[in-house]
């Protein structure tokens, strides 16, 4: 993969019901008219070829999915995406906006569905080399208050999952950033909009600024 | 994944065009008349989940698929066709014959398409743990003699790679057979299919014997 490039590389994370796409299409909008250079993509998905493997990896299947079988799945999905739509658009110098990477693998796959973590972790370094968000955003609220925002949506295979199943995953993503607090930004997700937007703004703005002197 | 098992794993690898389903077909008749327990099975596929998979890897696609794409969905398929079919069938004690395995990957992927073996291999232990079948019979035949016979053929996406494909293909399987010449055994397919049937009778009837013994 890639080791430098001009764009920079930020990915939206947290459990279902905490608005990563809501305030992703916030900003999309803020950010086109603020002229920076962007690209809003999402995983798993990203391109035709990975929006299909995404489509069977969403669908009921009548055959359990083995979860080693997932994991091989959204990592597909991922070479694509990443080597067909977010490289070239970091080659090119944008700012990559992504809702969902790689952390929502650890969270929902590995300390979810108990894959273990070095089983996730060999396949990350298999299928990216060395090449990982520069900014991660946290969007974080208690997993009771974000299941009840998606209890009226019409829910696919892992939004069906039961509420322990969010607990761990949310252990799992205060713990990363913890871990690795210089990419991690964690925004509280249970604000109003209006604070989160004000959050944002103030993670993103610094970066757009470098992004515009770039271009 | 299983370490020991009271059944036989028996895989047939080679090219296009070298007769591995037609004498799998033979074999099936063969043993299923001497009350041998066996299960037919196939790669890329084996189950309806990995068929799925198998069909998306065979189709003509607008977007290309990645070499890394094709090796995450291969592996993809091959767990769910291992966890699902093939290790409870050791389980059971059966003789399982697979139309292609992982050597498949090795000598497509690997040799053919140029992706690194060491990347392959990693994947493998990844998905298969330790478990390696316990015989391959390839079937080996001049290119130019394997392509003729399936000239006729409605080609899928990868029966249509160039004649120097499958050379690089060929040459791989052979080196891995003298490399790993307990597991290989090597039958000349370019032979009159009678002869075929009694190498590979030759081979199996061992084999069937010590299940036998064992049911």
């Amino acid at each position: 993969m890639i080791k430098d490039y001009p764009g920079i590389f930020v990915t939206f994370e947290g459990i279902e019901g905490v608005g990563k796409t809501t305030n992703l299409s916030y900003l999309a909008e803020y950010l086109h008219q603020h002229n920076v250079p962007i690209l809003i993509t999402r995983e798993p998905g990203g391109t035709p070829l990975a929006d299909d493997i995404r489509h069977f990896l969403l669908a009921e299947h009548d055959e359990p999915v083995e979860p080693e079988t997932e994991l091989l799945l959204m990592f597909a999905a991922r070479v694509q995406h990443l080597k067909r739509v977010i490289v070239p658009a970091l080659e090119a110098g944008k700012l990559v906006l992504c809702d969902r990477f790689t952390d929502t693998t650890y969270a929902y796959q590995g300390a979810g569905r108990g894959i273990p973590m070095e089983k996730i972790a060999t396949l990350e370094s298999w299928a990216q080399d060395s090449l990982r968000p520069d900014v991660t955003i946290l969007f974080d609220a208690p997993v009771e208050l974000a299941l009840d925002r998606i209890s009226s949506r019409k829910k696919d295979r892992f939004e069906k999952e039961e509420r322990e199943f969010f607990v761990r995953a949310r252990n799992a993503y205060l713990k990363m950033a913890q871990e690795q607090s210089e990419r991690f930004k964690v925004v509280n997700a249970a604000q109003s909009i209006g604070e989160v937007h004000e959050n944002l703004l103030k993670i993103l703005m610094p970066l757009t600024e470098k992004i515009k002197n770039l271009s």
